[in-house]
């Protein structure tokens, strides 16, 4: 009977009751302003129109290609340390990342040909591997993932807008929690991922990053490509190990998260669906390739270092732009597609879990759709975990980063071989060239996978090399409990039917009032027989009293007096329980009936004892009893 | 039905389960640890020794003595800005403290006369005054005072651990907090206030404060009692106000509280008790003014300056006896009496609450006794408002110092207006010369706490201004509503007796399951008619299914299916409800009947939805429903 677990119950308890609140609060002003008015379950399909291509492209890159405004420069974070004679190595370091991204880009092709109807690597890993863990590896790499996006993209996000206006540097975590906050309250609104408004900022976007691009090759072409700011080509600076190198190779890397987008969001596309999602990967390929390669060698030319307080694509737009119209435009274009880019993975966060929930290995909560029909609990998950993340790590990319990424790639290597064992399968036309590209893939991503987890590990990936397999010995704990629940509940329809019992009522009575009175008319009401008041008395001298006003009341039914050593009702009670449960040996149901006033306002309840309240939860936990509540509604 | 003020109410709700949850974690291990194994009411008597009063001045006097390490010090510190010349004031102020001081005694002295079994302020406000509100400020005064010892006690003990060990300056609030908490778990397990122990440490810090004294003393003998440090007597600096000097002299008198708590523990004393606790007084204010005159003297001589990381009374310390044993004895003895100071207001302040509680002017909570036997209500509501404290004011004792003490002299005042009032009604020998020193004592107190409130009020006495009539208005609410529940609750023994009623159950099911068969098999036994079953589908197609399943299982019940647009069980049982009250003209009872699993690990509890609790909690508040759970008890 003993718990050493009570504080960590009492958290569980207070967590609840928050969501209790909300999910009561159904009809309160609050919640309607915050998230808007209830929707109906048929309200659900009439949203999707499918798109062009065109403007599917920029509603669904602004994962990808807002990471365009971090990944370069987490990259020679990595490697300024050695001075300016490091500095050229971002040039091979990002063509790497093209490569890579091209790489990824022709795998996840495949995968659209295979599965046109959409499939993440979870989906992909379900299909082709027998063993549950293989695709919990998919799903939990994944999720964590996304909840890294959103702390990523939120603190590189507030970044920018901290180098146009240092002034509110201090408030940066705050400023972020209040981002997270405002996505968590948008999404619990549900405007769909894939509204049209959502292209423009990421089209804006790309605007600026190619205008910046090409001011930049214009200066070049007048002023010449090397200038006196341009560190040495070619050097290789002291200190420089291999281990370095791949270290920011994998920071770079980072930018490449988001490409799955596209691959699970085929249905969404017109037809021929599978056409237009290719040419999409085509065009987001060709234009963050542009991007990056233009924007890493501007770097390197102008000899930018990065600075925590300035990001770098702060710093090149200054060079080119000074401080003005420009300036502002790229720094708030930036701020919004990265918020984009957060708000986009609400979306896949929530429905992935709510995908691995119905399989049985998160809690069910998460395939509940609320009030918008999204799937809040999902959602409202997301936001407080990147919430912890951002508080934890105050705001900080560069700290995120070695944390990020690292999931996406394992995931990315459970999609390949799923697809691999898929060709090997199915087989069908060209069978044998897209098992080729999904093996190099493979081996490609394996390989970043494992330079993510080697050179990262001391800096935080270990974190998430915890997190992932515990999330997926939880997961399999959870479908094992659900699968014995049941087991546990399942009847014969035939055979096992309800039966009446013997059950044996006790109602608690405080003395003799109009609250007792309602709940004996109705305990009176309910059954006839077996039917007995307590009184627990903290002296003779009260018990003696009770014993004369029910006399005088005319014995409703028979009263038992009890003393309580300990000033609880509690006790006494329990022992009247096991007395009743051996004298009936266990055959018969006891019934407490708890009379619980409801006061008019509020606040008044910590005027009355909650008694019935705490006995209640105790008793529900640890004995076997059916409990029930007379509400008495105190006008007052 | 809408309710703006839920974030409200989910506040006081987590206060609720914090309660709940120490109530009933009864048989938990935590809390067994923490405050002991709870007793026996009977217990309760068998504790008190009665006292020699020279045992009991040392238990009895911490909390006025105590007061001696700030009080000067604090007074000082408002003249300290105009400079030097303004330091010799501390003389002639420290002598109006005295002469205060003695009034004081003289009128409880009285006190004592008049209430040989022990009164407050509140007891002789109540006996002498037909409106309630005079003793309730007596008693408001006093609880927002106690409230503030602690919190200027507990901050005033770590400046002096700050000052001999600079290096815990950082965590002055933290270390404060963790006080408080050791303060509420010692009270919890109700150490008794008398227990002899206390008296060693204030023994040991008052034959400190006299070896300072007098070491001073025979400094100045030797070295001159003008020395070169000594500041000139007599000058006015420029800017002095009587103001000032007004601001001044109420700070100091902050030196004076906790004379009152001699006066309520007459009971405590051997006999002759009335002779020995005016021998205490009288003791204690000897005791008390030699060592205010002497520290404030040497003080003066010294010509030490406060500062804010140093006490003057380490300062002094140093002086004599540099950094060794006599050093840290008095840094230690000062702590631990300040600590003990603060002890011994729980007990005032949880019994002080349980009185007024108890004539129903404060939830009636606070007169529950604990496990322990102390009134743990009021001991955690003292520790809760004493920690805000401490962290709204950051552990500085000259912050908190102008809240303070203003409530004790609104609580003398009403004492000795009562008193007056006492002799005039009651005469008795000497009656004329007991209502003129409380008359004077009277004015004097009134025009103290007068200066208190103009001189503080901008600097924080107006929160106790405006704190103190807002108790008193809640307090005659409080009053107010019990007076009219107990009225709403109140019934003639022999016309109004429970009557039986046609009571309408409906059972919830959400399929056919161990669980549903559990707990219709619970509602047949008590009901054979007005029995139905409801089931809430999202979709025509499960509600189908479950109609046939129902079929298939012999129909146990009628089965009544509901659609729900909004995918909650609340709005179409909410419908049906209002149906059932519609055709029945609010004649029957409606019986909700709502199984509950019970998992049997506490954390499997967030892996199945809480719908059992939320409707009970929403039904509960809004409809005038009897609610019966059922549970079941899951074996995995």
């Amino acid at each position: 009977m003993t718990h050493p677990s009570h504080f960590i119950e009492l958290f569980f308890a207070i967590l609840a009751l928050v969501g209790i609140w909300f999910s009561i609060s159904n009809f309160s002003s609050v919640k309607r302003a915050l998230i808007g008015r209830p929707m109906r379950t048929a309200e659900l399909h009439a949203q999707h129109n499918k798109l062009i291509w065109y403007i599917a492209l920029p509603i669904l890159s602004a994962d990808l290609y807002s990471s365009v405004a971090y990944g370069p420069e987490s990259g020679i974070t990595e490697l300024v340390k050695l001075g300016n004679e490091a500095k050229w190595y971002i040039i091979p370091i990002t063509i790497s990342t093209v490569v890579l991204l091209f790489i990824l880009i022709i795998s996840y092709i495949m995968g659209i040909l295979a599965y046109p109807n959409g499939g993440g690597a979870y989906a992909i890993a379900k299909d082709n591997f027998k063993q549950r863990w293989v695709s919990l590896i998919a799903s939990g790499s994944l999720l964590v993932d996304y909840i890294l996006t959103v702390a990523v993209s939120v603190s590189a996000a507030l970044e920018a807008i901290v180098s146009a206006y240092p002034i509110v540097a201090p408030y940066e975590t705050v400023l972020a929690i209040l981002c997270v906050f405002i996505l968590l309250m948008v999404n619990l609104r549900g405007i769909a991922e894939s509204a049209k408004i959502f292209a423009w900022p990421t089209i804006g976007f790309a605007a600026c990053m190619m205008i910046l691009v090409f001011t930049g090759l214009f200066n070049e072409v007048k002023h010449g490509f090397v200038q006196p700011s341009t560190p040495p080509f070619g050097s290789v600076p002291k200190g420089l190990t291999i281990l370095l190198i791949l270290k920011a190779f994998s920071s770079a890397c980072s930018a490449l998260t988001g490409i799955e987008t596209i691959s699970n969001a085929v249905p969404i596309f017109r037809k021929p669906q599978q056409k237009n999602a290719i040419k999409t990967y085509i065009a987001l390929g060709t234009i963050t390739s542009i991007t990056l390669l233009g924007f890493a060698y501007h770097l390197y030319v102008r000899g930018i270092s990065p600075n925590p307080n300035n990001t770098m694509l702060s710093q090149l737009t200054e060079y080119y732009f000074g401080h003005g119209i420009m300036y502002q435009l790229i720094i708030w274009f930036t701020f919004i597609v990265l918020i984009l880019a957060a708000n986009s993975t609400f979306t896949g966060f929530s429905q992935l879990a709510a995908i691995v929930a119905a399989d049985g290995f998160l809690p069910r909560g998460l395939t509940n759709r609320g009030d918008r029909l999204g799937y809040s609990n999902g959602i409202i998950v997301l936001a407080a975990t990147a919430s912890l993340l951002i508080i934890a790590f105050q705001a900080h990319t560069n700290a995120l980063i070695p944390l990020y990424a690292i999931g996406v790639f394992m995931s990315f290597t459970v999609a390949q071989f799923g697809l691999m064992r898929r060709w090997k399968r199915v087989k069908g036309p060209h069978w044998k060239t897209k098992l080729t590209i999904n093996t190099i893939g493979a081996i490609i991503t394996t390989i970043v996978a494992l330079i993510f987890a080697v050179t990262k590990f001391t800096s935080g990936a270990w974190i998430v090399l915890i997190v992932i397999p515990v999330l997926i010995l939880f997961s399999l704990a959870i479908q094992h409990h659900y699968r014995d629940v049941a087991k546990e509940l399942k009847i014969d329809l035939k055979t096992m039917r309800p039966e009446a019992n013997r059950v044996i009522t006790i109602v608690l009575v405080s003395g003799v009032h109009r609250v007792v009175q309602n709940t004996l008319s109705f305990a009176t009401s309910i059954c006839q027989e077996n039917l007995l008041a307590l009184y627990v008395g903290f002296d003779d001298d009260s018990m003696k009293k009770m014993e004369a006003k029910w006399e005088e009341w005319g014995n409703p039914c028979r009263l038992v007096t009890l003393k309580s050593k300990y000033r609880s009702v509690l006790e006494p009670l329990s022992r009247l329980i096991h007395l009743i449960e051996e004298k009936e040996q266990f055959k018969s149901q006891i019934h407490i009936v708890i009379p619980q006033f409801i006061p008019h306002k509020w606040w008044h309840n910590i005027l009355h004892n909650q008694t019935a309240l705490l006995l209640r939860l105790w008793l529900l936990r640890h004995r076997d009893v059916v409990i029930t509540t007379v509400p008495y509604h105190l006008k007052n």
